[in-house]
C-alpha cells in the first residue's frame, strides 16, 4: 500500500534534528521524508493527518524468543534454577508448532502494540515463527538456537543449519542467521563445526554469551578462557555477528568482539530480573562497540517493550558508572533503532528515502511528553508504550490506535494462546 | 456522583486473590465490592460494563513535586550538580504561583492517567497545588519541604508551618504534613524547631533524607552522626513521619526508623537517572519497615508512572541482591497502594467497603497482559500505563480511556505549560 504521513514532525534518527514534514511510502519503501510536498511520488491509497505528532524509525528487538510469551507470568520471583528447570523447560518439551505460532502471533501483536518493526527470534519451529511474524510486515531475523547438551549427531545439526540458511537466501525482510544456544550447552565440535560452516559460507553467527557470572566463572575453568575468547579463538566471529546479553564482558572480551565487529544485543531488563547483572554498556560503547538491545522472551522480563530497554540501558549505566551524563538518551535510541537493524542487516533504522518504511508515530499530546522538549529524551526517559500510536512495518500499518492488521484477528490469538498453555501445562503434568 | 462498575475482575489488594463482581460507589466511597449483585445500594448515575477487565486500588506516590512537570526533559544526561544547580535551581527562582497550578494541572493529568489516585506534594504555592490536585479527585498530602540554606528567620518558618498545618486540618482527603527539605539545607534551629513543633502538634513529619552517599557522609563528618541518627536523637520522627529516598540507609537507621513508625518513600527511578544508588528495600522489607514509592520530579524521573516504579522496586532488588526471588511483585504492588495511602493517613489502597472509592480499571486483553496469568505479577512486571483504562479518584471518573475530567481541558493545560516554561526560561535568562 501507498501511504503519505503527512503533518508529522519527522526525527530521521537517533540524535537527528526533527523537522515539520512528511513521509511517503510505496511497496514497502519510503520514497519521500522532507517538508511538506505539493507532489505525491505515487498515488495514495492511505493519506493520513499526523496531527503534527512524531515520527521516528521503528525499533528492532535483537534478542527475543518470540512465543515465549506462552509462559509469560509463569514463573516470577524465582531463583534462576528453578525457573528455567522446574518450569520453563517442562513446558518448552510439549511445545507444538501449533503453540509456536500462536505464541509468536501473540509476540507480533506486543510488538507492533510497542513501536517494534524488527526482530531477532531464537527458538523452535522456524518456519512457523517466520510466518506468524511477517504478517506483521515486521524484518525477520531467524536466529539458531541449536545446542547438543541432550546429544543429538553434529554432522546432522550442521547439515540442517546449512539447508535452512539457503533456504531463507535472498529473501526480503527475511533471513536465517547460523547460531548456537550457547558455549555451555554445545560440545566442542559443534561449536567448532558451526565456525566452519560460518567461514565456508561467509555468514554472520548468533549465540548467547556471557550472560551470567557463572557461566563465564565455569568457562573460564573448564577452558582457561572466557567464553568470548574461546569462541573467538575457534573463529566463531570470524564473519562478524551477535552476541545476545554480554552482562560479564572484560576489557580484553571487549578488544576481541570489536576486532571482528560482533555486536553485543543487550537485554537488560531480562538481565535485571533474573539477577544476572547489569552489562558493562557503557564500556562496549565507550570502546567502539556496537550495542543493540533485546527483551528476551516474556517469561524473564516480561514484557516486550523496547521503551523499558531504551530507559533501562541509559539509566541502569548512569547508576553503575555513579555517572548521571553517561549513556545519554541518544545512545539509547540509536541502540534500538539503527544499531541493531545494522547487526542484522536490514535496510531500517532510520527514517530516509530508500529505506525500509519502518516507523513509528508517537502521540506527542500526552501529559508525559508536555512540555515539548528534547524528542529524543521524551522517548527514553518519559514514553512508555502508551505514546505509539501506530506502526508501520515494511510499509505495513500493523498497528493504529488500538486496531491491529496483523494477519489474525486479535481475540483470535488471545483465545488461542490461552488454549495453547492450558494445553501445555496440563500436558507438561502429565508427563512429570 | 454514585457509580456502578460491574463485570469487573477485582483485585482488592495485593497479594489477595481477584474475583469476579462488582463495585459501587456513593458519595466518593466504596459502598459495596464483592459478587455481581441484584441489588444497587444507591440509585447509580454511572453503569459502567468493565467487560471482564481488572479493577485494582489506585495507586499512591508518596513523593512527588508535581509542578516540576513544567521542567521535564530540561537537563537530561547532566551531572547532578549541573542539572541541580545550572538548570533547575535559576528556572525555579522564577516561579510564580500561575506556573505552579498550570505545572502541577499538567501533573495531574498525568497521575490519573498513570492510575494515581493519592500523592504526596512537596513544592511551593501550597494552596495552588492543592487547588489543581483537588480538581481530579486525588488525595492530596502538601509536604512541607521548608529550609533556611538561604536565611530566613526560623520562628517565621515554624509559625507559617502552624498556620498552615492548622489550615488544612479536618479537611477531606487533603492535609498538611510538616516536614523540611532536608537534614544540609536547614539550620539545627530550623530542624529541632520542626521536631518541637511536631510533638506539640503530635504530627508526623516528611523530609529528603540518605539521598545520596555525599549527604550521609557530610552529614556523619559534622555530627559524627548518619542523617537518620541525628533527626532521631532530635525527635524529628517521634510521632512517626515519612523519608524520601533512604537510598543509602544503614542496618541501624533502618532500626532506628522502625522504631519510630517512619515510612521509607522509595523513588527508584529518581535514584538511578540521578546515579544517586539503589535503596537496600529488600533489608527494610525483611527488617518490618514499611516502604512507599514515589516518583519524585519529572525533572528527574521523567515520567509520573507508578507502574515503572513498581517494576524498578522489585527488579533493581532481584539485581541487587543476587536473587530473582527478592521483592516479589506483591510487594511492589503493596508499597504502591496500601503503604502509601497508610504512610499518608488516608483511607484507600484497598478496595473494600467503607474506603474511599480510588481505583483503577486496568485493560486486561491487551498483548503484555496474555495469556491470563497472576494479575499481581502483570501489573508490575508487564504493564505501563497503556493498560490503565480509567481512573477512578474519590469517587470521581478522572480519566476514562483518552478522556480527562480534571477541572481544566487537557489541550488548556497542555498551552499553558508551554507557555510557562517559556516565560520561566525567558525570565531565568534575564537574571543571568
Amino acid at each position: 500500500m501507498n501511504i503519505r504521513l503527512k503533518n508529522a514532525v519527522i526525527m530521521p534518527k537517533a540524535g537527528a534534528e526533527a523537522f515539520r514534514g512528511e513521509v511517503q511510502i510505496a511497496d514497502g519503501k519510503i520514497v519521500y521524508a522532507g517538508k511538506q510536498n505539493d507532489r505525491m511520488y505515487f498515488a495514495a491509497e492511505r493519506e493520513k493527518d499526523c496531527r503534527g505528532n512524531l515520527l521516528v524509525p521503528g525499533f528492532c528487538n535483537a534478542h527475543a524468543h518470540s512465543a515465549m510469551t506462552l509462559f509469560r507470568g509463569i514463573a516470577d520471583d524465582l531463583p534462576l534454577r528453578e525457573w528455567l528447570f522446574d518450569r520453563i523447560f517442562p513446558l518448552e518439551d510439549c511445545l507444538t508448532e501449533e503453540d509456536v505460532y500462536w505464541g509468536t502471533m501473540l509476540a507480533a501483536a506486543e510488538y507492533v502494540r510497542g513501536g517494534t518493526t524488527a526482530v531477532a527470534d531464537m527458538y523452535f519451529f522456524h518456519d512457523t515463527a517466520a510466518k506468524a511474524l511477517r504478517k506483521s510486515g515486521m524484518a525477520v531475523a531467524l536466529c539458531c538456537g541449536t545446542n547438543d547438551i541432550g546429544g543429538g549427531d553434529v554432522k546432522e545439526h550442521l547439515k540442517t543449519m546449512e539447508s535452512r540458511y539457503h533456504a531463507y537466501e535472498g529473501k526480503e525482510r527475511l533471513k536465517y542467521i547460523l547460531g548456537l544456544h550457547a558455549e555451555y550447552t554445545c560440545s566442542d565440535a559443534l561449536l567448532e563445526g558451526t565456525a566452519d560452516l560460518a567461514a565456508t559460507l561467509g555468514a554472520p553467527t548468533y549465540i548467547h554469551c556471557s550472560e551470567t557470572l557463572k557461566e563465564v566463572g565455569e568457562c573460564s575453568v573448564r577452558r582457561g578462557m572466557t567464553p568470548v575468547e574461546y569462541l573467538h579463538k575457534i573463529g566463531f566471529f570470524d564473519c562478524g555477528g551477535i552476541i545476545a546479553h554480554g552482562t560479564y564482558l572484560e576489557k580484553t572480551d571487549i578488544e576481541l568482539l570489536k576486532e571482528k565487529n560482533v555486536t553485543v544485543a543487550s537485554n537488560p531488563s531480562s538481565n535485571l530480573k533474573l539477577a544476572s547483572g547489569v552489562a558493562p554498556v557503557y564500556t562496549m560503547l565507550k570502546n567502539g562497540l556496537r550495542v543493540a538491545l533485546g527483551t528476551d522472551g516474556a517469561a524473564s522480563n516480561n514484557a516486550l517493550s523496547m521503551f523499558r530497554e531504551m530507559y533501562l540501558m541509559s539509566c541502569l549505566q548512569k547508576e553503575r558508572m555513579k555517572d548521571a551524563a553517561a549513556v545519554s538518551a541518544e545512545s539509547a535510541l540509536s541502540a534500538a533503532t539503527e544499531a541493531g537493524y545494522a547487526a542484522l542487516g536490514f535496510n531500517g533504522g532510520e527514517i530516509r528515502e530508500g529505506k525500509d518504511a519502518d516507523l513509528v508515530l508517537i502521540d506527542l499530546d500526552a501529559p508525559g511528553m508536555r512540555p515539548r522538549a528534547d524528542f529524543g529524551k521524551s522517548l527514553v526517559y518519559s514514553a512508555d508504550t502508551s505514546a505509539v500510536l501506530m506502526t508501520v512495518a515494511g510499509g505495513h500499518i500493523a498497528y493504529e490506535e488500538g486496531q491491529y492488521e496483523i494477519g489474525e484477528k486479535i481475540e483470535e490469538i488471545y483465545r488461542n494462546t490461552e488454549r495453547c498453555i492450558k494445553r501445555l501445562r496440563e500436558a507438561a503434568e502429565k508427563r512429570a
